[in-house]
């Protein structure tokens, strides 16, 4: 490769461009050879070079065209301000959780497993059969394939006890992630303008949909074990509100788990105040040394509207929950879901299937327990040497994430920044608190790359803490 | 396999199964056995039957349990009326035109074409390729894969004429099908309660998104060449809407295209009334005798928010769209678009963009073409010999529908249940109508299955009609 012919062409190329309307098309590859006398590669290689600099693009079957280039003049969108006018709910953006980083950084923000902890054999092997199938070219019924509504139904059926009905496939309406099914359940359920009962922290992706929404948060305070029932009791009946939105496995920040007796409870406030439990079962399996009971699973009178993920343990392209609702509740969510998606690809929910019902998955399951064990004690252990004055309420029996108390001294902003110069990154807790933060938190996640720089983390934290 | 020694395995296990718990643990294989002296093979057999009777499941790995039976007691939901409320929007349901049907009737109805007029080969070697690839495991960002972007924004930045600035792959979001589309650029330039004009007959799945958004539909009338002018101009000054729905390019359902001076015409009157153009260019792969011109390659100021789908000409399975909007109204719709969905699956859009970028796609869109001139030819040769007092507006350059206007004494409602008792199922235009109805018209999609079967469907409407 001849590099100062090819720089030739370049130059050459690029007078020809600035004269060239865009979508102009360029001399063809065999007349570029003729004209400069070079080789093809040559050519090919001044074409990639403008390619790079963004002046022209190639459309594979069709030739290389002049790139447009945005007019230097300023665009002038002015005239949206008054068109748009005020936005009718703010929303607040995605969360500090949701950021990519580079690789060289220690990622204790994101709300996703790392890679490694994800079942890549059984995703791989899964996608391509469903390349190869049906899927691929079908349009499954709006409310999801029956097969994968089934598997949703047994998996809540497995857990109830007998004398209670348990859920059937036409109760399952399958979604294209959880996210749509939370605005889709504070759409149907509760509707703009009336409250939602809301555990404190909670997840930011329920008050982000539920600010989408425009329903009302009313924040019900909630520790290490669940939410308090006087608390939760008084809500409902303050508020009138008809619904409460939980994660009573694994909450997501806190890792609360209700005990037995509170699932009782809740249930019965909620019964008596004729209102749903909206149940969000993010953790379902990523139970480490407790397993996940669904509240779900306690109640058939159509109580409970459960919502079950596959995104964060199967892989996150496998955007596919599942949502179970008995009765009317269930025709109004489906009426939403459908209005909003209309039905999801069936290509990844044939994919969700194929690898839950694999018997490696169950293996992969097990392993994953003990992986996630490990990575949570070694950064509780680094936590409890590197950071002495922190706080954790509890170490959790499953989920992904501690949840650290600081002293109420703590420069929250500052401190994140502070870790993020040292590549250690962190998100504070605010973003879980639907009102103002009960203190200085940071949540902090043990599922992320590189778990061997979890000490070298701590240390980091426990610095800029100890400084602060 | 010995079928007597089966059969009374089962008897033995049905009564074992009546007297157990739902959840319980069959005995194992191995224990059966045994305990009926029969092969491994007897066994599984055994439970195999009992499985298809609903009253056993076997979870891989794990076992086999009683399947819990849903009690007989009648459920009381009764509790959520009051709970639910009336709803705040009534949501029609799923248009007829998403109906799944049988494989032995002759199906107008749908909106979707046969997969033979999919480019299957490439859609299976694109996700294949996909299950391989780094999308099988990893999360895009939020507003989508960079390269798909960036192939959006240079679709339509080809269409663009010299002097127009074309977009940049920053002004794309990505989502995960048009119809979540249509109810974030409603909700996010729009909103509840607020007029959104809207041609009539437009797309039912709009009129659907609006319904849900709450929004209030304004129809201007729209012919067999578009919408007009006059009306438009009056609506926009008499309501104050800042935004006006459309399809420019084979409307679906008239199969309308917009002149050139239409399009200047409509931007004029969109310009002056400081408003949105929401473009739905839903057929653009589908151009028969005409090209599609997209009204967004003619502006540069933020007024046209264009929508373009790849659900329909790629894959169902590959619910992909790609959504343009410049200056802060794209910031607002990305916001919103993120809390609904968060991400789209990185593996639809490796796939899509895998297909999309392929030399042979190219050559499909040009098959596809004759295919489509062919089959919208027989069904109106067809029509025009067995429905002679129906009338065709127009003959569509494109798009994949005839829009059969009746005559105004036919009973309907009667006329698709007759036709459907001969199994031929079309659907009445009604759907299509934001308010009353113009006329009675059907809907007939000339790409479903079994083209050679047009005349005959064309016989048994028109002697319906005939008979009305």
């Amino acid at each position: 490769m001849n590099h100062s012919s090819s720089d030739a062409i370049v130059t050459a190329l690029r007078e020809w461009i600035t004269a060239a309307p865009a979508g102009a098309q360029l001399p063809s590859t065999r007349a570029l050879v003729a004209e400069h006398r070079v080789s093809p590669v040559t050519v090919q290689k001044a074409l990639r070079v403008l390619a790079a600099q963004g002046l022209v693009e190639s459309r594979p079957g069709a030739g290389t065209f002049v790139r447009a280039i945005r007019a230097a003049r300023p665009h002038d969108y002015g005239w949206q301000t008054a068109a748009l006018g005020s936005p009718q709910q703010r929303l607040p953006g995605l969360s500090a959780a949701m950021r990519t980083t580079p690789n060289d950084v220690i990622a204790l923000h994101s709300g996703y497993p790392d890679r490694e902890l994800l079942p890549e054999r059984l995703v791989r092997a899964a996608l391509t059969r469903a390349a190869r199938g049906e899927a691929a070219l079908g349009r499954p019924p709006a409310a999801g394939l029956p097969e994968l509504q089934t598997w949703f139904a047994a998996e809540l059926g497995t857990s109830m006890p007998p004398g209670l009905a348990p859920p059937s496939a036409s109760d399952v309406v399958v979604l294209p992630g959880s996210q749509i099914g939370l605005s889709t359940v504070f759409r149907a359920l509760v509707g703009p303008g009336n409250p939602l009962l809301i555990e404190s922290p909670s997840y930011w992706g329920a008050i982000l949909a539920a600010a989408q929404v425009g329903v009302d948060l009313v924040p019900v305070p909630s520790g290490p074990h669940g939410p308090d029932p006087d608390e939760l009791d008084r809500a409902f009946a303050q508020t009138g509100a008809r619904a409460f939105y939980a994660q009573p496995n694994f909450a997501n920040p806190s890792g609360a788990q209700w005990s037995p007796d509170l699932v009782e409870t809740v249930l019965g406030i909620v019964r008596e105040h004729g209102a749903f439990l909206v149940e969000d079962d993010w953790a379902h399996d990523f139970g480490i040394t407790a397993d996940p009971v669904p509240v779900a699973s306690r109640d058939d009178h159509g109580h409970v509207v459960y919502l079950r993920s596959l995104t964060k343990s199967v892989s996150p392209a496998i955007r596919i929950a599942g949502l179970i609702a008995r009765g009317p509740a269930r025709d109004r969510i489906l009426a939403d879901a459908q209005a909003q998606a209309m039905y999801v690809s069936g290509v990844l929910q044939a994919a969700a299937l194929d690898v839950v019902t694999q018997p490696s998955w169950r293996t992969h399951l097990r392993a994953l327990r003990g992986q996630l064990a490990a990575r949570r004690d070694l950064l509780v252990d680094a936590l409890r040497e590197h950071v002495p004055t922190a706080h954790l309420d509890a170490v959790p029996q499953g989920g992904l994430n501690l949840w650290l108390r600081l002293p109420e001294s703590t420069d929250l902003p500052r401190l994140v920044r502070d870790c993020e110069a040292e590549r250690v990154i962190v998100t504070a807790g605010d973003e879980w608190f639907p009102a103002e933060p009960a203190g200085r938190y940071l949540r902090l996640n043990y599922s992320g790359p590189n778990p061997g720089a979890f000490p070298d983390a701590a240390r980091v934290i426990g610095t800029h803490v100890a400084a602060g």
